[in-house]
């Protein structure tokens, strides 16, 4: 599986303010950049941080890019992952509307009222991996078994750091854009507890750069570990 | 009076760990680079919190920059300034050496004894403003006063963030390097509190990209608030 991680952030790494309200970065390009990042892969994955935060979509905006899918057999949008250890999606999200096939990825300590709930909808599939806290490199063999060969990662920050914590990262994607939101409680694009040791530090390589929206698209692939 | 703040950061935005060590983001291109910002400008500020985590110099490496700055009449090197609201600059850091003039800012709340012990230094001069904390546009008009025409701000995040929030700073340079770091303790490039209205978010124009040392510096000027 390929998994390519995607942000937009501002100039001083924040995704958001310290109120985790959703801001605007990026503008038009980036947008339709992302949209077509989503067109590309088999899933799109967040946090479930973001789901209570953002109330995302995730389906793709551009009527020609699921025309396109469909034509090469894929079902209009990619399906929707959620990272959600203990099944806090809110059953009426709009991640788990009938748009798109939805993967919630649960741990064993997820209550099981709220994971039956989620069962019960017809658009969810729920994958068990981990006892406290999602296994994410047996989550995610799991959709590759499904079928997920390349899965884009959206964040949130708590996220984004657990799967470079794995090693699970093959390419990094950052729209950084023209603004600064500062803050030392802000979410920033690696959260988590973060690296402490520089050897354990992943590597990346700049592949390429695109500026877009005032800002620049900072294209990076993770050195094998 | 010029701002230019100045910081090299990892993919994510972190200026060290959430160990707050100093790790080596860039190389060898960078330090060449951030010493020739560092002499072209009459002076170069950090906060308090970088002088008690890395115990900066802030002298100039190359001495060929050192000779330039004497054959035009200017002190082999910069001033150096730690924003130091209580004082808390150790008698013995590097910083108040006598390679350079050093100016402390301090607020009114700063124990007197301690700026006494370091007032008694004669490579330091205080300047005082503020009551809790230093009025940074204040103590920047006098040092202005002083002959500061070009001052470069070396972080940490904390004092990037406050000449933000003050609409101080005139331009950023921000290296941003192969790695990712992570923590959601960790120091970013602009901390503090933070901006919450996006009304209030500094207007950033991307005017000049540079790739070295496996990464990239972005220059930024910021737009007239």
């Amino acid at each position: 599986m390929r998994v390519v991680v995607n942000a937009a952030v501002s100039a001083d790494g924040k995704l958001s303010t310290r109120h985790r309200e959703q801001v605007a970065i990026s503008g038009a390009e980036d947008f339709a950049r992302v949209d077509r990042l989503r067109a590309d892969g088999d899933a799109v994955v967040v946090g479930v941080g973001t789901v209570l935060a953002d109330d995302p979509h995730l389906t793709l905006d551009d009527g020609d890019l699921r025309a396109d899918r469909e034509d090469r057999g894929d079902p209009p949008n990619p399906a929707r992952v959620v990272a959600d250890s203990r099944a806090r999606t809110p059953p009426d999200a709009r991640i788990v509307d009938d748009a798109a096939r939805t993967y919630l990825l649960v741990a064993d300590a997820a209550p099981g009222d709220r994971v039956a709930d989620l069962e019960a909808n017809p658009t969810v599939e729920v994958i068990r991996a981990g006892e406290d806290r999602v296994d994410l490199p047996v989550a995610l063999d799991r959709l590759e078994a499904e079928g997920v060969e390349q899965l884009m990662v959206e964040g949130g920050g708590e996220l984004i750091f657990s799967l470079f914590a794995e090693g699970l990262v093959d390419d990094l994607s950052v729209f950084v854009g023209p603004t600064v939101i500062g803050g030392r409680e802000a979410p920033t694009l690696a959260d988590g507890e973060g690296f402490v040791d520089p050897e354990a530090f992943p590597e990346l390589r700049l592949t390429d750069t695109e500026r877009i929206d005032g800002g620049i698209v900072l294209h990076w692939t993770v050195a094998e570990g």
